[in-house]
């Protein structure tokens, strides 16, 4: 990976000079004309070795770019505040916008390279690691960002020159942190090239800039910036690989909701009894000290009138009201639509000991996408996949996650609709759009079906509500809520 | 992943019938287009437990397609011929070429089910594997094949059943296979489930099939094999990701060909008195018993005139005729053209105890045609990837692989197209292509640095050969190829 960068690559101040002030130019007409068009978010991560440049690189650009849509960020170890989340939240916390630049130095490359420089992974795990690293710039890129990863690499002995300068210059801080390496300065090497090399995909690969020279590094680095957002820019669109087939409907119509006896109910006397009991266990288990090591992620999805919103009442009635907040998902803001479809739900997760609720939620990009093809069939099909890996990620962090689907009968609805028509206090729930949804019914049966198929994981299973009797639904849910809970405390 | 599937599905023998005769004429159909217009292969995969009626689905569709372009291969524990062989080498052989139908009982998905249902697997190597057949089957569809997985589903009380009836009838052997199963049959299921979802990609996803009642199951293949058909045949091309920049050519122009000292030589004696030790010394190794469990391959490219033919011949002359072969890679023949473009190089595999040597090689994708643009940007830069992939699987096996890159001067090659020119009997080794390929030295060069940077892994890293001299590169490469083979031995 390194072969090239390991030759003698330079260019004179002189020659410098006269070529950046072009570059310059050229680059802020290039970062105006993308702002302008809002057409891509464009993301660029700097990876190397202590003293390769990065800061030096970082000030370069923060010079010729123009701040008001460059935003740097440097990853270090995890703040209080990125530890009570999911390992991957603060990148999404941080990805830019369509229009913008990020600059991320240290990323999500820190930690597995942190670990093996450290002596501390096994071979498969860290094979793992940049599989599931591969995955997620795989969802970037098909997302539409723009990923530019530069690799600022030193020749053998640059790099031990500037070590030693660093150190001395500095004092003993990196010499410190030096001592706690298990590796020579050569092992690590070998270890970031293979990183390197493993996570060079086709639609994300590393570029490796020799950096000895820091006029070559740094004009490698604008020129490959320039030319990548002008192609990008200028680009026709060229034919993608033809996506899977959408699974065709079942034959006899029948879905995983057809197994569901709506007659299910709950006596009044029942209900309260029940209902009591599973608040106060609610109440017990959230208000516990473990509870403050994990979190919940609820969701809840279903057909329209069926009973959502009384269900997450129940749910959130019997938790400490700072420990849970309920989002509602409705269309995504110009903000958030100017982000990978998976951002606005990043922003949302709770913190450790924190219970969010999820009216709707990202499975919206496998239900009403689909159906009102709001996205292309290659999109939602290759969403079951991503949002697997984003559950499994809030999973590893501790988080426990339900998934509610609410079903009732189509002349339940019905019956609700009307009453809801007919009630001026309801009214206001009622919409021409749950008519029109209404009308696709079956449609919705299927997505659902598909969903339940290909996102029902381990971790992360969805739970199927018979919802025509309110009370039944409600006494369900929160069961599942505290069987699940319990089981992690 | 089975939900649906475990909700009874059902169809009558008299529906079945009724639909049947238009079914099987839409697929006959439907095939016929395919084989008309040779617009892509057709692979599918057919999973599911022992009883899930794969044998029933083969039968069927046996009898509903033409069997002229229907290729049926059942994949059971490996034979001698493919034991010889690296473990992906039967799949590639038995691909179905474009027009063509393929189906595949068994598959790559055989020894991760295996081995997990014996209880060999820890889970980081099992996430690694699955991972591997990710990228591989992500490369068939970026190559233009439409995979159709198909996950044959039966119920828990119905496939309890089977499995009882196939023991009764068939006498123990299934019996005696389960014992040595170290999972129950739910436990069996669940890795099931878990491999079939993590292998559910958007480019290949799974099709779970409901097959407790047959005419469900096979209405249920023969209907997606029609609609993912058809769709395929008829699909307009839709946009794609857009592909990664393609990588900047160094700045100054310097490539990891500057580094080669090209005045390398080697006096007449030195060289005699080398040539004869290290052909001696190969000799010996491949003859030797330790030599029939491993393998070479050795991949040759290089400048037009550098001297390729003279070193393999001195390579080939120091081993026993019957344990090596030299493959000369032009331009792939129209059966070869129908195929992924690494499967011409499957076919050329040496067994264990063997020498392939490569005049030219798969690195044709980054090199010539990069250069000549036979494939768009984003599959020369996809290949990289999958090169590596492929050259591990090679490695894996217990292949060694050695690669040389020739390099010489450009005048010097000028030297010797000349003297090709005025020498009768060496006038066939110079043609108009060669004369037109100088005239792109430049673009050459370049391709060949990101060649070796991206390519040049631990285990099949790239040597770049000093071959102004013809004694110092013939020497060179012997060395090399003695070195490396030492090694593993």
């Amino acid at each position: 990976m390194f072969q090239s960068a390991e030759q003698p690559h330079e260019i004179s101040k002189f020659d410098f000079k006269q070529q950046e002030a072009a570059l310059r130019e050229a680059l802020l007409e290039a970062q105006f004309d993308l702002v302008e068009r809002q057409a891509f978010p464009l993301l660029i991560l700097l990876a190397g070795l202590d003293g390769a440049g990065k800061g030096a690189v970082l000030a370069r650009l923060g010079a010729w770019l123009d701040p008001h849509h460059l935003h740097i960020v440097a990853f270090d170890r995890p703040t209080d505040v990125e530890k009570a989340r999911p390992r991957m939240w603060r990148y999404w916390y941080n990805l830019p916008p369509r229009g913008k630049l990020g600059v991320f130095v240290g990323s999500w490359y820190r930690e597995p390279l942190a670990a093996h420089v450290i002596g501390k992974r096994d071979e498969n795990a860290l094979v793992r690691e940049l599989a599931a690293i591969n995955r997620f710039e795989q969802m970037l890129a098909e997302e539409g960002v723009l990923l530019l990863k530069f690799w600022l690499h030193l020749s053998g002995g640059e790099s031990k020159r500037r070590l030693r300068e660093i150190a001395r210059e500095e004092g003993v801080r990196h010499v410190v942190e030096q001592r706690g390496w298990k590796q020579t300065r050569s092992e690590i090497v070998t270890v970031g090239e293979r990183i390197a090399m493993d996570t060079s995909t086709g639609l994300a690969p590393w570029v490796v800039v020799p950096s000895d020279n820091a006029y070559y590094r740094d004009l490698s680095v604008g020129r490959t910036i320039l030319e990548a957002v002008r192609k990008r820019l200028a680009a026709a669109p060229v034919p993608a690989t033809p996506s899977a087939p959408a699974p065709i409907p079942p034959l006899d119509g029948r879905t995983v909701l057809d197994g569901l006896d709506l007659e299910s109910s709950l006596s009044p006397t029942d209900y309260r009894r029940q209902l009591a009991e599973l608040q106060q266990r609610l109440g017990r288990m959230t208000d516990d000290r473990r509870f403050r090591k994990v979190g919940v992620v609820a969701v809840f999805e279903g057909n329209d009138a069926a009973g959502k919103g009384g269900s997450i009442r129940r749910v959130t009635m019997s938790i400490d009201p700072r420990r849970v907040r309920v989002h509602s998902i409705a269309a995504p803001t110009d903000e958030e639509k100017a982000q990978p479809y998976l951002w606005r739900f990043w922003r949302r997760l709770p913190g450790r000991g924190h219970v969010a609720v999820f009216d709707r939620s990202w499975y919206g990009r496998v239900l009403v996408e689909r159906i009102e093809g709001f996205c292309a069939d290659r999109d939602w099909l290759r969403a079951y996949g991503e949002i697997n890996d984003f559950e499994a990620d809030l999973t590893a962090h501790g988080l426990v996650i339900v998934k509610f689907w609410l079903a009732i009968s189509k002349d339940e609805q019905l019956r609700r609709f009307k009453e809801r028509e007919n009630t001026p206090f309801k009214r206001y729930k009622i919409t021409d759009e749950d008519w029109r949804n209404r009308e696709k019914w079956d449609a919705y049966a299927l997505a659902v079906n598909d969903m339940v198929d290909r996102t029902s994981t381990e971790h992360a299973p969805w739970t199927l509500v018979e919802a025509e009797d309110k009370r039944y639904a409600r006494v369900k849910v929160l069961s599942t809520v505290c069987d699940r809970l319990e089981g992690v405390l």
